[in-house]
């Protein structure tokens, strides 16, 4: 192949290294207005009285209430409409928009805001998705019928109807109780994970605008333009086709700009000014916007000697916030995936989405499975360690296999887990067939096993054996969300250029480039002789949304297809004009031509001037592609995936005994990319994910005092710096090809994230002598503290779950 | 019909009319530089020396001069490239681009144009078109061959290689010499027109800008996008899909906006200065940049003594000014219908366009046909007069019928030329048949025919007898361009509403709701569920233009048969889910139903729900609808016309014969809609015809002084002012159905036009008795010397064609 499987540079590189692209935020409209909203400073309070009357009469000032709102429905979300526009009875979070200003300055916006008045009366509220659960717990939501009544189509997820408990999810097969009593020895483990933030890079931005005949428009930073347009339409009632939603580049999203986040609101305070409202989120308004689940992880695993699975049980509370956003759906996947890649005859799954006074959580680049994956290969290593099996092994042992069915009963093709493994365990030295010193339970020789205290205060004699190395590795399985849609139409040119419209997002992650490379390859032209859309809803067609890693896949899947029905077209021309068999022509360097008599050839001038009488026009091409799948809300069986990723991640950490600091040395993650269309590209996603997941092990977590987030700040957030990232990092690809994908790709974007931070748990683990930490990230403190630990044993600060 | 054939008000009409509509010089990018450029003072000169150094030492300021086009061809033009970016070895009108700067304030831009020196060496100029042919006239273009070799590609002209005469055009039938000597009367007279200019309210306007990675966008106030596509993509040697063409709203164009004018220069500024460029032109500006053609039109003509028009032999002249931009395609349209809508078997038709050292014109409303319809109406009424036959009769006893071959071989269909004349007769009280009183013979019955001097002398003593009234009537034929290409996408969103892609541009003429109705009578949807494109190259497809009145006979075709796609599919779907017969369902109000059983419904949801999986996606539809056509360039035989537009005026006039002013009392034109999509809008372009006419029959020319333009403002060139209005006027519609038009549609645009000059012309020989004013505009010091003219000779002013 002459473009595809090449390492192209990026088409849209320069503009962006050049600072010459534009973010929703750099757009202007003449006449434009500032937006900015006054936030609750309660977690949970009823709301008295809001008066904006006085910022009202500020000259150039135009505010938006509840009072405005009367008449619509004003909640819009992605799986239930639970979140209003601007508060309505009452506020839910710290943060929670109460009222919104809109102004011809951003000093003005900030003074008139000073101007709003509101009561409050504080409510009791509840931060801990295992408190909330309880009976008894301050409930988040009473509106719960009303709020059912406005769950969206489409048997989504199974929606639970009481108490602040906003989905559950399950799926089970085998007996798990019979495969517990068969066991050898039985694992039972709780895994936490905190709040964290996706830190991407452009903050938030709508920018909407009325035309006057009554079409709303807006310019936005999202991952889902056909679904902010659905639900703007509903919202406004207008039809789809009255609403357009023109994105721009994206300064990054992992998941952090799906669905409506700013639209709504920037579109009712743009109708009511009858002007255009631009809205830009500061930074610490982003933390109050969108964050990652925290989790509670509980899992319980039947093994027999030898190392064979034989039952897991899991139970997952994902604390969605005040806002369900997409977490039934986080939950829901979450809840397929979360006994692991691996094959266990008895599996009971279980997870829960639920509602506390904290920001709402949503997708984050591996939607649910990063946290699943931290438990499931934490415990891995401790089972390993325990049956004294090598934890390559053991993993390789337990893995699934081309064919077998996973726990939702479908059947799973395309595996590329095994191969990854091994990949990073050679990488990082880990794999004993080939390097005797690599062997885990040999790692670290000079730690005791049982006697981290013992062996600190040795350490602590001298500088340098405060620091001590470890080793660890950990994969991951993970499905791309179906069922899905992505449309694409394919537009050649006269001359041998052609376009393709597609509703795919460029977040970052150069889906323009990749998509023109098949376009290129497909209709043998030159690369730089394609051009790629950016959404815009009005002329580019529906997209379920820049997610789950499915653009190539999908989007990629739908260009090839339109594009190869152009290549059709132009090969029926060309065969008439030439006198040959279509099958006998090929076309490259912008010429068709009879294969072995190059000379019997036309130009793409030539293959119009044949078809349309004049070397004008446009031949078209449109696929319209469906990801099925769906799982049944009761029994969790079905197809869960579009294409199942397969990945693995290394680790070498260095641990200071002394002061609880953990470095990673070197760090490998592999990924099964089906076929990387741009393996630079895809080399780089993995570089992004292993960033993403370091600062997710190490340091990431939004804090709260009594529902008010004390970091929610780049100063005060820690993400990780270039000081802290891998001496080393070796991006792996696998490559087996998947029957739906444009030239066999599937996604890479998420799937190395998930095996990153069980990776290095692993290796702190290995390097602390077998003492394992459950809780992420891996600070200092609990490194310095996870000696007062005995291995095994229940987190004391989480209880369990509630009956 | 639901929609189809109803007067809907506009859906680009609030944004209009509150003024929120944005053009293309509303628009900004960061970083934006206003261009200015330095145009010749001399109407023909040597270029000794461009310097712009001192002004590019300006800060912030670039320039650009013919320094800057080394290693390009810097030449543009749609039918020869002729025309330079800046001019290169010397300058040929007065207003000629010498030179160009960008800075970043309007003001900064006019300071650095004066710091450009530039010395001329003045060269003997040509500004009459028939001094222009002769031999040993200066000649305005030297490089004849090198021109000829950047001849465009197809068949288009028939190019002249000598001289001034860019190309000649010739068509003949029969045996014109027979035709004379058979003739009982032969008429033989010269016509002509002054350059006017289109006066569009919007004056030119692009905005370029290249991307880093080396793509140029251009918005523009362009007609045709795709064509100023093609073209940029040569000039700058870059794939079609590297040049992007984006088009706003324009307020109109009229011709004016076809073809590159702004475009090149913007982006060579652009691509020098790296940063956007735009450059918007003064009034004054728009009238050195594009005019239309000046004419001289010598009609022969001879006649039996029953009015059987027998030969007719038509040499016509157009002044295409320094430049060719599309004169030979004028020229061209305009030779094969200059004998006008009648049945005449001896015809020799032959047409030039000629360079002249005045500024380039181009397209203008009517394409060539006002020109010799002017000619040809002007002198039916003499014949009329001459013969004693009604002027109605006449007419109707010579027009073309359906199925008669017209000159250029090719049969007539979907004829309304008699009911268009019948129609305005019977409005302005001329036709005999039905008001005595309005035959035109009798009418002003106390002139004298033939001594105006003697009535002037008597109408002078009374102020009421200085006025004396007449009526006239004409009409037309007029070709809409063939060959021509217009493509059109539709999707169906899963809500039941729809868009359609098409790079028609909105001209103010209301295409994009007369495409939407169309698109949603075919798919059944209300009109507001259906949204239109502006154009955008890299998303709309390709569109030969917005011209020769083609929107709705082209895209209109497309946009119908990509909709009938869409509902052959819906239909498809909805006849298996309901097991019934595609045939037997219906599609109204959003959804599919049995005929004749309404309770077995889908709605589109539910369509795409069967068809998808889930109610998301995009149905496509897409069109690419081929208007063939050309002409044998040497014998001018073939197919002229997509379709041929047919149109018929009448007026009644008011002549002051102490002062000479014409005023327009009442007024009437009929058009052959085919259909009427939206009569409204159509009776709405016979109105703007009206207007535009009345400015050309009584006011506007473009005068020059030595090639010095003297009126070129909107305070000295006269357009009609709303005081200059007829008294009534009867927009009339005929509905002749074309085979290839949607719902039977053809153009309306342009054809009303045409006979308006000659109705009024024919008014007020009939006010004056007879006595024919054959030079346009009847300016009162023409009617006042009329006078002094003898009905039948030559204008004394113009002397013969060269041989």
């Amino acid at each position: 192949m002459a473009v595809v499987g090449v390492s192209v540079p990026r088409l849209d590189g320069l503009d962006k290294v050049r600072g010459a692209t534009r973010y929703t935020a750099d757009l202007e409209l003449p006449g434009m207005l500032y937006a900015r909203v006054l936030r609750s400073t309660y977690p949970h309070a009823r709301l008295l009285r809001v008066d904006a009357s006085r910022a009202a009469r500020l000259p150039g000032v135009v505010v938006l209430t509840r009072d405005d709102l009367q008449g619509m429905d004003p909640c819009y979300g992605p799986v239930v409409r639970d979140q209003p526009i601007v508060a309505l009875d009452k506020v839910r979070y710290v943060g929670d928009v109460v009222a919104a200003v809109a102004a011809e300055e951003r000093d003005l916006a900030e003074e008139a805001l000073d101007l709003v008045q509101v009561e409050y009366e504080p409510l009791p509220a509840v931060f801990d998705p295992l408190e909330a659960m309880r009976p008894g717990a301050p409930l988040i939501h009473e509106r719960t019928l009303a709020m059912d009544a406005a769950i969206l189509p489409g048997p989504i997820v199974h929606l639970e109807r009481s108490g602040n408990t906003r989905s559950s999810h399950h799926v089970e097969q085998g007996d798990v109780e019979a495969g517990f009593a068969e066991a050898d020895e039985i694992f039972e483990d709780t895994y936490t994970l905190p709040i964290i933030q996706h830190g991407h890079l452009e903050p938030h931005a709508a920018l909407a605008t009325w035309e006057a005949s009554g079409k709303l428009v807006v310019y936005s930073s999202t991952q889902s333009p056909s679904q902010v347009r659905t639900q703007l339409a509903e919202l406004f009632r207008l039809p789809e086709s009255q609403v357009r939603i023109i994105v721009p580049c994206l300064g990054a999203g992992y998941g952090a700009k799906l669905y409506c986040k700013l639209e709504p609101l920037a579109a009712a305070l743009a109708r009511k000014a009858r002007r255009p409202v631009q809205w830009a989120l500061t930074r610490e308004e982003v933390f109050l916007t969108i964050v990652r689940h925290a989790a509670v992880v509980r899992l319980k695993t039947g093994v027999k000697r030898d190392g064979t699975l034989l039952a897991r049980q899991i139970e997952v509370v994902y604390d969605t916030g005040a806002y369900a956003d997409c977490g039934p759906r986080v939950a829901k996947n979450s809840c397929h995936s979360s006994a692991g890649p691996y094959r266990i005859p008895h599996q009971r799954l279980t997870s829960y989405c639920v509602y506390t006074n904290k920001p709402p959580a949503g997708a984050f680049r591996g939607f649910g499975v990063p946290q699943v994956c931290w438990a499931y290969e934490s415990q891995m290593d401790d089972i390993a360690r325990r049956l004294g099996i090598d934890p390559l092994e053991l993993r390789l042992k337990n893995l699934l296999r081309e064919g077998d069915q996973f726990v939702t009963g479908e059947q799973l093709t395309s595996i590329g887990g095994s191969r990854c493994l091994e990949q990073v365990a050679e990488t990082i030295g880990l794999r004993s067939a080939e390097n005797e010193s690599a062997d885990l339970r040999l790692q670290s020789a000079d730690w005791s096993q049982s006697a981290l205290c013992n062996l600190k205060s040795q350490i602590n004699r001298t500088q340098h054996s405060a620091l001590v190395r470890g080793k660890g590795l950990a994969c991951m399985i993970k499905s791309s969300t179906a069922a899905t849609n992505s449309a694409a139409s394919v537009r050649l040119n006269a001359d041998g250029s052609a376009q393709l419209l597609t509703s795919a997002v460029e977040i970052g992650q150069g889906c323009g480039t990749t998509l023109a490379q098949i376009v290129a390859e497909t209709l043998g032209l030159p690369l730089e002789r394609v051009s790629v859309s950016l959404p815009d809803t009005d002329v580019t067609p529906y997209d379920f949304g820049t997610m789950s890693s499915r653009t190539i896949f999908s989007n990629g899947h739908a260009a090839r297809q339109a594009a190869l029905q152009v290549r059709t077209q132009v090969l029926d021309v060309a065969a008439q004009a030439l006198e040959a068999a279509p099958q006998d022509l090929e076309i490259a360097d912008g010429v068709v031509r009879v294969q072995g008599a190059p000379e019997r050839c036309l130009t793409f001038a030539q293959v119009f001037q044949a078809r349309f009488g004049t070397a004008v026009g446009s031949l078209f091409g449109n696929d319209d592609f469906q990801t099925r799948g769906g799982v049944d809300p009761e029994t969790g069986k079905g197809k869960a995936a579009a294409f199942w990723f397969w990945s693995a991640a290394a680790a070498e950490v260095e641990v200071d005994t002394e002061t609880g600091k953990v470095r990673v040395l070197k760090a490998a993650i592999s990924v099964d990319a089906g076929k990387a269309i741009n393996p630079r590209q895809c080399a780089l996603q993995n570089e992004g994910s292993m960033l993403t997941a370091l600062g997710s092990a190490l340091f990431e977590e939004l804090v709260f005092d009594n529902g008010q987030p004390i970091n929610a700040s780049f100063l005060d957030y820690m993400l990780p710096s270039l000081e802290d990232c891998p001496d080393s990092f070796q991006p792996w690809l696998v490559e087996t090809p998947h029957p739906d994908g444009p030239f066999g790709a599937k996604g890479v974007g998420e799937a190395g994230l998930g095996p990153v931070a069980p990776a290095i748990g692993n290796a702190v683990a290995n390097a602390l002598g077998g003492v394992r930490i459950r809780d992420l990230p891996l600070r200092p403190d609990r490194v310095l503290s996870a000696e007062c630990r005995v291995e095994g044993t229940q987190h004391p600060a989480l209880g369990g779950l509630p009956p």
